[in-house]
């Protein structure tokens, strides 16, 4: 079971086709609801797991998720604004309403490890 | 003199249009430029003053810009999905980018004066 919900308010002076458009850059299969709050479902963690890749910031997304697990969910939030230009970048719970992810399965290491892999070296 | 500049910047995820509308709300005569930081001129605070009087909010109102008095200019930021909404809002500054207005005169008092006239009751 791997379930993965993602919440993001989308303020009155922002453009609902921009915030779509900054989550599908990271989670493309993402189907989305429009409304006050964007909701989605994502199925498929690649695209967001390439990214962490190719930024060179695997293992700092290792800590920040293997430290948001909380029995059998992860639950980590996104800047907004980067995801537009395409790139990930953890933020702290803010109130410029970021992209708020909950992961969910009932075997998280797997999932962190196939989203991060822990590199090899120090 | 009297010179009213204001600053607003507008956020990747926002709509630029809905931003200047935010503005525009508030300040009708302003002359807008577009950009990452949207500038613009004032001529008229009439609209602003009108709504301090129509929120009931011309104390507090005064008691803020006062405070904003730093030699010959008034700086404070105001809400920015507020005045979306056609609201006042003052705001501390906050990374949400609000709408950042300066007044400069060689007479605020009088400025203030016109702006958020004091009650006459306590």
């Amino acid at each position: 079971m791997l379930r993965i919900h993602l919440e993001v308010p989308c303020r009155p002076t922002e453009s609902a086709s921009k915030v779509m458009l900054a989550v599908l850059n990271l989670f493309p299969d993402a189907e989305l609801a429009e409304g006050e709050v964007i909701t989605g479902q994502v199925r498929d963690l690649g695209r967001f797991s390439e990214l962490l890749r190719v930024q060179r910031i695997r293992n700092s997304a290792r800590e920040v998720l293997g430290g948001s697990i909380r029995g059998n969910r992860m639950v980590f939030h996104l800047n907004k604004q980067a995801a537009l230009a395409g790139k990930v970048s953890f933020s702290a719970l803010s109130p410029l309403g970021d992209i708020f992810v909950t992961v969910e399965s009932d075997d998280l290491e797997r999932v962190l490890d196939q989203v991060a892999p822990a590199s090899l070296r120090k």
